[in-house]
């Protein structure tokens, strides 16, 4: 599919309370690489008043598929196609009190919903495609703290956020200490370890690989590689989920009434089918790929001495989990980051069957993990 | 690549003991689903003289894109472009002593090394293509057994195999428990996981996707879909190594002098790549999706009341051995052969950091099981 470019506005305003989406241009951004991006819009959501003093902020960090929808229903005014990823854990009374904070959620750089990426429109009036640069997630943290200075927000009480969003807290904790009260890294890592790179990196090559991909520039051609993006997201979804939870649902079961020793398919090849073309429903290839290869670049330690100097002089309070089933990213990878973090309590661990998207799932648990993560806020903000 | 067709011979003849590649006809074959495949060639090797009882025969059986050459090295006589997959275990003095022991190893139906697949020629004189049929484990072992009545064997000491190969040795032993004296099955299971045909079938997926496949028929066509292998293998690759040994080996290193942030490959990625251009240099993509499907299909207890019953009723002695880091076949698959077989010992855990793959690489630890199943099979032969 194509995404059509968002409208955007010149007021640097937080939009409404409510969760509408709003835009906010921050004009150009020097990336990583030295590269300049221009003409950056970033799409946003709020809940929450933001307080006299500015310091209630809670930025809420999408993974790779989400965007700024951090809660709300499927299908809500706004359109959006699902229900907020972390529903139930913001709004009024919930672990992250919209009464007390001020909930601000982003569209990533690089991605499809209403942030520049590789299908907004460059200024030459054409879609970026295969001209858009190669981003990082250091790039996705600087273009939010440029959008946080143009709202007038200079820290914020603290960033959380699971998978791509985990990378993403960790990176702005990083990168800026001295503007997070405390974060929450839920099912990431510290840098990609070599066993996600070649699975991130065997699904761009899916991609690309698609004729459709037209080299990145199919946009307005009316193809797409929805083939090759398919084949990717299968890939992706099952290493997010538990290969046990797998069997129980799916076993080895045909999908009645098709025969797999006829050509038909299995149980799970349906599901599989089902979860690729909800993703095509709804996300652009030329995004997956930049926020992929942005997380198969992901390391904190770049440039900073190396992974264990970058964490070590970091001392935001930070809750760190993982969890048991996920094969993506196991306890090791997590463990390290919170044994290097000198203002960490040591590795948490959610018991799931459901592998790396318990993150999404397991609400009780994040629920405790976050409501640690905010009294660490309220302590921080004094 | 296209595989050409081998020379066929109809003598049912066992070829020289040295390990010479031979060939047998085995005329037409009924498969499972009923169907016929007339006109089978079975490749085979040997290693050791057949005993005058014919009691004497230990079947080795390899794994998904594996041949007969189970020993022997690489760049030999026969021009193998591998070293043996068991290298080191066949021979006089070995494991499977062969001044003991008459080892034979097949090509398996639907393969590319000289026993009948989709790139061999149809009774029409073109490549079966998209005409061969859809086959199973069961249908692989049909094929050795009729091959073994035409050498005048009618029952093998053992049957042993990792991977694919272990699939076949269980259902060697559940098919015809009076014709096998021991068996050894080393990371397979009983029934394929929901897991691993979600993993294996966007495998296929990723093949037949690729323009060059044109429907499984581009035998002769001068084209071959390299790159929907080569995805696919880089992906089962991936399932075949221990998570923390590539990260041990490759980190998140740039292949130098290549820049990742610049289009350039990471260090695993260059070994991926290489993994794939190996298998393209040696291997069918239409072996690869039949066999690939022969594994989805995968069920002792298909049509024999369930996994349970069909191994309850096995009492053939069994090793049964898992990999610690083996995450396509985790130990529970492996738990569950030897909790249902009444005459194994229980599982046995080879703890290795190299995943699946440990069943070809961790020598001392199969040498250690294939002794054992040697020993059953010396009891079991009175």
């Amino acid at each position: 599919m194509t995404i059509s470019q968002v409208r955007t506005s010149r007021s640097a305003q937080l939009p409404a309370p409510d969760g509408t989406l709003g835009h906010v241009d921050i004009g150009s951004v020097v990336l990583e690489n030295g590269a300049v991006l221009p003409n950056v819009t970033v799409a946003l959501q709020r809940w929450g008043e933001l307080s006299p003093a500015r310091d209630n902020v809670v930025l809420a960090l999408h993974a790779l598929t989400g965007d700024s929808h951090a809660t709300g229903p499927a299908g809500g005014p706004d359109g959006h196609p699902t229900a907020g990823w972390w529903d139930g854990l913001i709004g009024p009374g919930a672990v992250i009190d919209t009464n007390e904070w001020c909930v601000i959620s982003t569209n990533v750089l690089g991605g499809c919903r209403g942030t520049t990426g590789p299908s907004s429109t460059a200024p030459d009036g054409k879609a970026w495609g295969s001209r858009f640069p190669v981003i990082t997630i250091r790039d996705q943290v600087e273009v939010e703290r440029i959008l946080l200075e143009r709202i007038g927000i200079e820290r914020v009480a603290s960033v959380a956020g699971g998978s791509m969003g985990g990378a993403r807290a960790l990176e702005w904790q990083v990168s800026h200490p001295d503007r997070v009260g405390s974060s929450l890294v839920l099912a990431a890592d510290a840098r990609t370890t070599a066993y996600q790179i070649g699975y991130q990196g065997t699904q761009i090559q899916a991609i690309t690989a698609d004729p459709d991909w037209l080299g990145g520039d199919y946009y307005g051609t009316g193809r797409a590689p929805d083939a090759g993006l398919g084949i990717a997201r299968r890939f992706a979804h099952l290493s997010y989920r538990g290969e046990a939870e797998l069997d129980d649902r799916f076993a080895n079961n045909a999908q009645e009434p098709e025969d797999p020793a006829a050509g038909g398919r299995f149980a799970v090849q349906s599901y599989l089918d089902h979860q690729a073309g909800k993703l095509l429903g709804r996300f652009d290839a030329g995004s997956y790929v930049t926020l992929t290869q942005s997380l198969n670049l992901h390391d904190v330690g770049r440039g900073r001495g190396g992974v264990d100097a970058a964490l070590g002089a970091c001392p935001v309070p930070t809750v760190v989990a993982a969890i048991d089933s996920d094969q993506l990213y196991p306890l090791h990878t997590l463990g390290k980051i919170a044994d290097d973090l000198p203002n960490c309590r040591g590795l948490q661990v959610i018991n799931s069957p459901f592998g790396h998207d318990a993150f999404l799932i397991e609400a009780d648990a994040v629920v405790a993990l976050m409501r640690e993560t905010m009294d660490l806020a309220r302590a921080s903000r004094g």
